[in-house]
């Protein structure tokens, strides 16, 4: 803590408060929140006006061929390993002001303390706009940090498409042709350490009067895409013994897998927030139903078990369709580094913060950095625990709190030495 | 009989049957079937087709408000009701080649085999294509013979928007522009007798091996648009005993629907074709469902008592949802007129075609003809029972078969006295 207090380096609070709700007219909608879906023209317009502020202090943007966005903040040594910090600018489609936003601005806000600053930067500190968090628009979500990570095939990203049929792969054309001066690389390289903040998206601390949350882990998550065929018929002529309708057969299936899988127990979570039904007119007898299922628990073992009971059940009460079920994502629980934990409790303490460790129940993209990284996240607290809704909101006092401990994390994670044998491995 | 021997008038069934094919080409479907939507671009094509084929004979169209098509064949007396004959053009989206066009084209072939015979005609003989019988693209369907009857409002109509929040009325107003030389009429004229062709959209004909129904009644039909308001909450966060989740509300209530009115008797029809959730997106808890509800049955008592049930299962099964339920279409069963039932008997027994009586399990537009003027409808089977599905099939065999009867029964009312006190009462 002595090089933090050597430094006095504070975060300018109301402007990163002003940022944040300038971003948060980029895509406003009528209920207060945000619309600004990935490679959305609004995420052109936030990524334009990123890189116009940039250009106060000299940050250097630069992009990778999945549509991640950096702003390069340049250290000593260019082979060392850049610290990475930010989060996402994509939001739901009825998604609030915070979410995502708040870890992208606030790792903007520490470089440009940093870079106004006397404090010696051994290495880059690069922040970070990661492409499609959400999977609102594209399913599945964090597509820019798994493909960052390896994890995931760019060309596979590129096939996937929209409600209206636009392509990621054209969605990401038309993007990169919007800023003709940056050149996509291909996408990752090596990263000293990633840390995320984000607000909550849970009430404990709230409830626990906490402002800083020191996220232990995120839980796991199955993610499926279901498809159930029937055959369509006429709604006023086809006998009901004879139908195969597809709506029925989802109502069935939606029932014994909330009661079945929803009922399980107080952790375990059980979403089926997509639907769409063919030909979906009133006086058809619908032919076929896609719907998407997400099902998240904090332990690995039950995750796993009630995966396999998923299945099951869709088979078991699928009527006379026929079924698909196609698994997306696979993401057992994990672990954030205990090194960065032990920091972000540290400072958070030395600011006066009231600090609790909490697990995440919602992804975020350090799930993938950190199969690659040290990786960490820093939570504040929302309202009511609201979030993916127009009326989410974070207090100016925690937005604050939060950038403060990620400076001060930052600045500790500068005064180390970069060992000798460190060279970037690109 | 013996004015339909006197003149020996026969349809040319090869010209009908090339017609009909030649309006399934427009919006013809990769599947074989036909997406002609009401007021769309492709119904447009269909309208230019039937007015161009109808300068062979010199028939006159004219079109109303609600866009209702006619072509008029004059009488001798312009006063004397005319008697009017057709179905509609408009069709599901992945609709087939005969629901509607069938009937419309049998009484285009109709006016040209009286156009160019010597028989004298006291009254008009008009052929109709009725506006949105289909209810897919805008619902409720019929809208076009429910304002021609008076029984439905015009501006109601006309406010009505489809799922591109594009109305009626703008709808009607292109379909206007293309058409600058028919100017609409008020909606609505004294009719001396409707009769509509059609497919039956069911076996009952095919299996007794009858090529010609005579539709006793149309069964009745209650139609609902249901509304389930909950909150949305984040897939990952939010706890399950929290959630007001409307789609999970959706599920419970159609499993509850299915069960109490859908396996009633083995007469009731329960179809939920339409659904919608918003916002839609795997990660988000559903905020709100919209969806259809479609309940028929030919005995008017049951239908009530079955009606009456569906708000109470929608209220007891909605969880902490909020409902609205709106009657969108109250149509109890109905008669169609004995004589005309007795000429269509008739008719088809003089040409030697196996005949029987049918109730329509599927709604058309002379239910609400039957309103306002003697009404009647002819069915001809097709194969499998098959409608609203692209694979939908007639014989020609059957479509000849149903035009001729159609044209005895228009040379029979032809040949009868017009009342020397029937007068226009426009």
């Amino acid at each position: 803590m002595e090089i933090v207090e050597q430094y006095n380096l504070n975060i300018d609070g109301d402007r990163l408060w002003q940022r944040l709700m300038a971003m948060a007219e980029i895509g406003a909608t009528d209920g207060g929140g945000v619309n600004r879906q990935a490679l959305s023209y609004e995420e052109h317009h936030a990524w334009r006006q990123l890189i116009e502020w940039a250009k106060e202090f000299d940050a250097e943007p630069f992009i990778d061929a999945v549509g991640n966005l950096f702003l390069r903040l340049p250290g000593e040594n260019p082979q060392a390993r850049p610290i990475l910090i930010g989060s996402h600018l994509d939001s739901q489609p009825q998604g609030g002001r915070f979410d995502g936003v708040f870890g992208v601005m606030a790792a903007f806000e520490i470089l440009q303390t940093l870079a106004t600053s006397q404090l010696p930067r051994p290495r880059d500190v690069v922040a970070v706009a990661w492409m499609n968090e959400e999977g609102s628009r594209f399913a599945p979500g964090m597509m820019g940090s798994e493909v960052f990570v390896g994890k995931r095939d760019l060309a596979m990203v590129r096939s996937v498409c929209d409600a209206n049929e636009i392509s990621v792969g054209e969605a990401l054309d038309t993007q990169f042709a919007a800023f003709p001066d940056l050149l996509p690389s291909s996408p990752g390289f090596p990263v000293h350490a990633y840390i995320e903040p984000h607000i909550e998206q849970g009430t404990r601390l709230e409830q626990a009067n906490c402002s800083i949350g020191v996220v232990t882990g995120i839980q796991g998550k199955l993610t499926y895409r279901v498809r159930l065929v029937g055959v369509p018929g006429h709604a006023g002529t086809q006998p009901m013994a004879e139908r195969r309708d597809a709506l029925m057969a989802f109502a069935d299936i939606a029932v014994h897998l909330q009661k079945e899988i929803g009922h399980y127990d107080e952790c375990i979570k059980l979403t089926i927030g997509h639907l769409n039904v063919t030909p979906n007119v009133p006086s058809v007898v619908p032919q076929a139903v896609t719907f998407s299922l997400d099902l998240r628990h904090p332990d690995n073992a039950v995750l796993k078990d009630r995966g396999m009971k998923v299945t099951e059940l869709i088979q078991a009460y699928s009527g006379a369709c026929r079924v698909e079920v196609k698994p997306l994502v696979v993401a057992p629980s994990n672990d954030f580094d205990e090194s960065l934990r032990g920091y972000i409790t540290k400072c958070a303490e030395h600011r006066g913060y009231p600090v609790m460790p909490v697990l995440s129940a919602a992804g975020h993209d350090a799930r993938y950095l950190a199969q690659q990284c040290p990786s960490a996240m820093i939570f504040i607290p929302c309202r009511d625990g609201v979030s993916h809704a127009e009326h989410e909101w974070a207090e100016p006092k925690h937005v604050t709190a939060g950038a403060s401990v990620l400076l001060d994390v930052v600045v500790t994670l500068l005064t180390q030495l970069v060992p000798a044998n460190e060279e970037s491995d690109e």
